[in-house]
C-alpha cells in the first residue's frame, strides 16, 4: 500500500481506538486522528488521546468542539451517575445510560466531512460487537447503512472520484483480542484511558463498566495491565 | 393527527425551511425546532431561525454550536469569495464552493439524536432537489439512506419502540412553489433570510446564487417580495 494515502481515525483515547490507529498505521496509511471534544464529564479521555497521537507520529491530530449537552440522555454528558461493579451478564441485559444518542453518528459524519477535506477514502472506528455493552450504534449493519449512505451524501464520491470505507477492524475481536493486536503492534497502553468515571487526579475508578471490561481484557489477554486504578 | 406528536425541524431561518416549519406545524406536529452554530461567517441566519421560530410558535427553539471551521472546505465557513451574479445554468453546472463537506449529514444526526432524547419520530428538513443548486445531501436517495442508518443508529428504534421518519416536503417543489405554499400558510417571509453574504448590517447582498433564487422564486409565485436587498 502506498504510504500517502490517507486514513481519518476516530481517536478516544481509549484501548480500542489507540489499537485501530495502530492497526491502520501498520497498514501503511497516513493517518489524521480526530477526536471530540463533547462536554464529557471529564477530560482525562482527551489528553489520552493527545498522547497517543503524539506516541504513533500521526500526520494530524484534530480535536473538534461539538456540544452534545443541549441534546443530553446520558450519563457520560450528564449527571446520571455512571453504573459500578456489575456483572457482564448484567452490562448485557439493556443498553447502558452510558449510551449517547446518535453519538457514533455525530462523529462519523465529522469523520466524513474531514475526509473529504483531506481527500482520505478510508475511516477508521474502534467499535466492537463483541464487547460492545449493547450499544446499537456498535453493529456492523449500522455501519454498513452508514457508509451506504456516506458515499451518497458527498461531492467527491457523487463525483465518482472513490469511494468511502468505513472500517472496523475490531468488530469480531474480544477484548483481550484487541489488547493481544495492540501489544504486537507496539501500543503503549499505559497511555490510554476508559474509565467512565474517573478521580478528579484522572485515575481509573475499577468499577465502571469500561474499567471491568478493561481489567478482563488484560487478564484473559495474559497481558499486564499497565492502568492505575484507584484504591477501592 | 394528535397534537402531542413531536417534531424536530431543521431551521436555518431560511425561506426553505421556515416553510417547512409551517408546514410541520400544519400537519400538527408540536415543532422542535434546531439550528447550528457552525462557525458562518455571518449570524443573520441565526436570528432569523430564532424570528421565525418566536413568530410560529415553536414548543422550544435550539441552537447548538457545532465547530465546522476546522474542517474547512466551503466559502460558507472559510475566506473563499462568494460566487455573484451567476445565471441559473451556470449554477446547475457543477458544486458550488458554497458547499459545506458532510453538512446535512451532521446536521442531521444531531436532529436525531435531539429527536431521540425527545421521544420523536418525525424529523422535518427542508432539502430540494430542482432548486437544490447541485449539493449531494439534498437528493432524495441520499435522505432514505440517511433514515435507513438512523433507524439502525438509535437505541427507540432498535427497541422496536418505533421508527424514524425524515421528511422532505419541498423536495419536488420549485421555489415559486415552496413560496406559494408558505403563503397559504401565513409565513412571514419578510422574518426569513436566505443570503449567502449579507451586508454587515444584515442586508441580503441581491447577487449571489442564493439571493438570485430567492428572487426569482417571488418573481414567478406572482408573490411581493418583502427582502431588503442591498443597493448594487
Amino acid at each position: 500500500m502506498i504510504k500517502s494515502l490517507k486514513a481519518v481515525v476516530l481517536s478516544s483515547g481509549g484501548l480500542d481506538s489507540s489499537t485501530v490507529l495502530a492497526m491502520a498505521a501498520a497498514q501503511g496509511f497516513a493517518i489524521y486522528s480526530l477526536s471530540f471534544d463533547y462536554g464529557q464529564r471529564h477530560a482525562c479521555e482527551l489528553r489520552a488521546a493527545e498522547r497517543v497521537a503524539a506516541a504513533a507520529g500521526v500526520q494530524r491530530h484534530l480535536v473538534t468542539r461539538v456540544d452534545l449537552r443541549p441534546v443530553g440522555g446520558s450519563a457520560l454528558t450528564d449527571d446520571i451517575a455512571v453504573p459500578k461493579a456489575r456483572s457482564e451478564s448484567r452490562m448485557a441485559e439493556a443498553i447502558p445510560v452510558t449510551y449517547v444518542p446518535a453519538r457514533n453518528t455525530i462523529f462519523l459524519s465529522y469523520a466524513l466531512a474531514w475526509a473529504e477535506v483531506l481527500g482520505a477514502w478510508d475511516i477508521f472506528i474502534g467499535v466492537n460487537a463483541v464487547d460492545y455493552s449493547g450499544y446499537p450504534d456498535c453493529r456492523p449493519e449500522y455501519i454498513q447503512a452508514f457508509e451506504t449512505m456516506a458515499n451518497l451524501a458527498t461531492k467527491s464520491a457523487v463525483e465518482g472520484k472513490g469511494r468511502y470505507r468505513i472500517h472496523t477492524p475490531l468488530i469480531d475481536l474480544t477484548k483481550a483480542g484487541i489488547i493481544l493486536t495492540g501489544t504486537e503492534l507496539g501500543v503503549d497502553y499505559g497511555l490510554t484511558h476508559s474509565c467512565y468515571d474517573p478521580t478528579p487526579q484522572g485515575m481509573a475508578c475499577g468499577s465502571c463498566d469500561s474499567c471491568i471490561l478493561r481489567k478482563k481484557g488484560f487478564a484473559d489477554a495474559g497481558v499486564p495491565d499497565p492502568t492505575s486504578y484507584a484504591p477501592q
